[in-house]
């Protein structure tokens, strides 16, 4: 392990964290409430530390895999640490475990929140809290193209046009060029958003918070009912539409801007993605009509925009699902765990993995039937390799294992069942709320301490595609200092 | 498809059900109750459809993989439509679906019941009900054997001495001494645990029925309360022991009479098989110790009962777990997926499952940190093939998803969501009783027709390891007839 070299990069992490802590702190400025000092204060530590990490010499420049993977496991953790303080030192949020929590939740774009009133919250601290989705988004758009390709099988590279190609070991050194388009991009579109709801004529503040959550499909809101609470049929639908252009491989954005303009319609991704969320919102619409809403429209809408917000892993919320019937609500379950596309700002298993996985199953029963025959898994006309589809495989299996450890842990509290199980498949899956206790009208502060240190977890877990975060429970990945 | 050859096999296998249901009949006449005519008409017909499409001619005598997982499936759901007919017929279960289902239930040794009072049953039908239980283990162990080494890495190898080698495609002809060595081993266990019964003073009746039902790891009782209603210690720990051995590879009590005494102990997945056992056992006593009852031995008696009944997927219960906290309640949940080992008549995922896919974990991490290292996946000292560790994961991944498809299917219902779960766990992994409406108490009888034929069809998927049931999906298994 090249600690060196890690801890120069934590350095500058937390230089940045400094630095975007800025836009926060002026709208506390602004407001005049009690949250500009912390913001002070932690801003002060956070360059303080972050300088002198910055200076550790490194000799060796080298930079290997589990070198990548240290700073993205390390580096989310550590921003998370600072990145609850402002709202533990305001005294806001009075425990640092729940700050964290609501930290956590906002940097790994899930969107679970231990706020039982978010409207009392200071408003420096009500953009700092989205602001960590948006940054958190762009953060996850960078580590998919410069630190999962380096594991190999075990990660969908999403920028196949950009990546160097096959390197195992040591990681990608320049990745600039792709980066600054995806950043283009995720700010094109964030742009877009916030001119279109304010000329719905949402407050500017508000349209900044949602468009911050859109865009990193995080869901903080600074309403208690998100987006619900306005009950404005235009900002349902430019924010339901906007979470499902951010659930979208960002590849596809860039190829069709290159000119490629059927790309999408190609992506075999794409239209798994949006097959999926047609079929959930016919469905849901069916099941809502008639048995709660009286018109389907009034079905359409909810269910459009939930599919919407659950399949991208947002987690905004324009009812309370919580009282919807069972059809519908395990259907919002089964599109909680199937997930965004791979290369979105979106959680989840992911589209990708999943159509993969079918692929293979359609494979083995052909190879049962016509045992002398070749088959191969194809995707976007190439043949899958084995080590692909054995790496899919294994990240779905380790997915469940880790939402069944999970489960064990917090069934400890004694909660009830389902409030457990959505609030597992919540933050593993990186969307927000479930059901239960921990629907849109409920929030998990009720949970213990040692509960909201696993939910912290599964949350890292699931937004860093877990391998980042797994190698740290390795012995041997502490054992070496220097290779 | 040799359509010829498995009209022929079928046939055979009605003309055994005819005669496994001689003993029913006969306990009928004892009992002089009304299924008597039920028992004759079904066997008068089960030997006429037998004896013609037996006598069906076959010129070619070849039979490849798919044809002997036809005969599987074909099989299962034949002998299953031509075994409810007693409880149809004699009015016991008047609506056939119901009948069905519990046939279904039965053959696939999984325990689930759609009657609401099990005590009403004339005696004739509760000696076939749990008669089926025992079939289907014994028919389970010669598929485990005959059938699905044919199908490779899609399934587990599990008497490794006997089984020819690979030989893909063609089915093994000759299994006949092995299947012996079984029959001879599952008989003689059932002797013993009738003795042991008897000697306890449980009656002649109910010793066979619960001897049945644990042998092939099934669960019907003939009490509304199953083993709880004797309220018996002694019964409990045979029954308790006895579920746990019916759960262990059938393999190694095999090698273990050849001679090699260690073989058990050396063995990595009995070793995982108890491991995990005894570790819910204890976390399970420990949250019922003071919760539920006053003292540790009674958490203890009733822990060891139902985390035995639940990993093996008997379901047998001693007393009403559905009231037990929700960490133990997880527990069983988690168990229920798990299940019992790899050759053994229990059902779920099976361990070796588990313990190849964690082994597959661990070497990815490894892998990870170690990039140019060269890392095998090892079991019983040999290494293990990719394509057996991706047959493993493909069946992880179908399990999971069509746990899915029941789930959303059964949720038609409008019933609640931890009814509905594990209802689809419970069949799917052969177990039997879930929770809440389905639980230890409860039955699956208000489910509606659509709910009971997809719980038909999991508890079929489940105990037919997938694939044989799958390959009836595929449409290119009935295109050509001959090849």
């Amino acid at each position: 392990m090249n600690t060196a070299m890690i801890s120069k990069n934590l350095g500058v992490l937390l230089l940045v964290e400094a630095a975007s802590m800025l836009p926060s702190l002026l709208v506390a400025i602004i407001y005049k409430q009690n949250d500009i000092s912390a913001f002070i204060i932690t801003i002060i530590v956070l360059t303080i530390i972050g300088f002198i990490m910055y200076r550790i010499p490194a000799r060796n420049k080298n930079f290997y895999t589990r070198d990548g993977f240290a700073i993205v496991s390390l580096g989310w953790i550590l921003v998370s640490l600072f990145g609850a303080l402002p709202f533990f030192i305001s005294g806001a949020i009075p425990s640092y475990i729940d700050a964290l929590f609501e930290t956590v939740s906002g940097f790994t774009t899930t969107g679970s929140t231990i706020l039982r009133d978010v409207e009392s919250l200071p408003k420096g601290l009500l953009f700092w809290r989205s602001f960590t989705n948006w940054i958190g988004g762009m953060g996850v758009l960078v580590m998919m193209l410069a630190v999962l390709p380096a594991a190999g099988a075990n990660t969908l590279h999403i920028m196949k046009a950009e990546s160097p190609g096959p390197n195992p070991g040591k990681l990608v050194p320049k990745i600039g060029q792709s980066a600054k388009i995806l950043y283009l991009m995720y700010i094109g579109l964030s742009l877009v958003q916030i001119v279109l709801l304010l000329i719905g004529g949402m407050p500017l503040f508000d349209t900044l918070i949602h468009t911050f959550s859109t865009a990193g499909t995080g869901g903080f809101s600074n309403m208690n009912n998100s987006v619900g609470a306005y009950n404005n049929l235009y900002f349902e639908i430019v924010i339901g539409v906007f979470m499902f252009l951010f659930g979208i491989n960002f590849a596809l954005y860039y190829q069709t801007l290159k000119g490629d303009i059927k790309s999408m319609i190609r992506d075999e991704e794409f239209r798994f993605y949006s097959f999926t969320a047609i079929s959930a919102i016919v469905l849901i619409t069916w099941n809502l009509w008639g048995s709660l809403f009286g018109t389907v429209w009034e079905s359409l809408r909810h269910s459009f925009f939930q599919v919407s917000s659950i399949m991208t892993t947002t987690g905004f919320s324009s009812t309370n699902f919580d009282v919807w019937p069972v059809l519908s609500k395990t259907i919002l379950i089964v599109l909680m765990f199937i997930g965004a596309s791979a290369g979105s700002t979106g959680g989840g298993i992911k589209c990708l993995r999943f159509l993969l996985l079918f692929k293979t199953i359609k494979r083995e029963v052909r190879r049962i039937i016509h045992p002398r025959a070749v088959y191969t898994v194809k995707y976007g006309g190439k043949t899958v390799s084995g080590d692909v589809l054995l790496g899919v495989m294994n990240y779905f299996f380790i997915s469940i294992i880790l939402f069944a450890i999970s489960l064990i842990l917090v069934s400890l509290d004694g909660f009830d069942m389902v409030s457990n199980f959505t609030a597992v498949a919540a933050t593993i899956n990186n969307i927000g709320p479930g059901l239960g206790m921990v629907g849109p009208t409920g929030n998990f502060a009720d949970y213990s301490g040692l509960s909201k240190i696993v939910f912290s977890a599964t949350m890292l877990f699931g937004r860093l595609e877990i391998y980042p975060m797994l190698i740290l429970f390795a012995p041997t990945f502490w054992k070496r200092v220097n290779i």
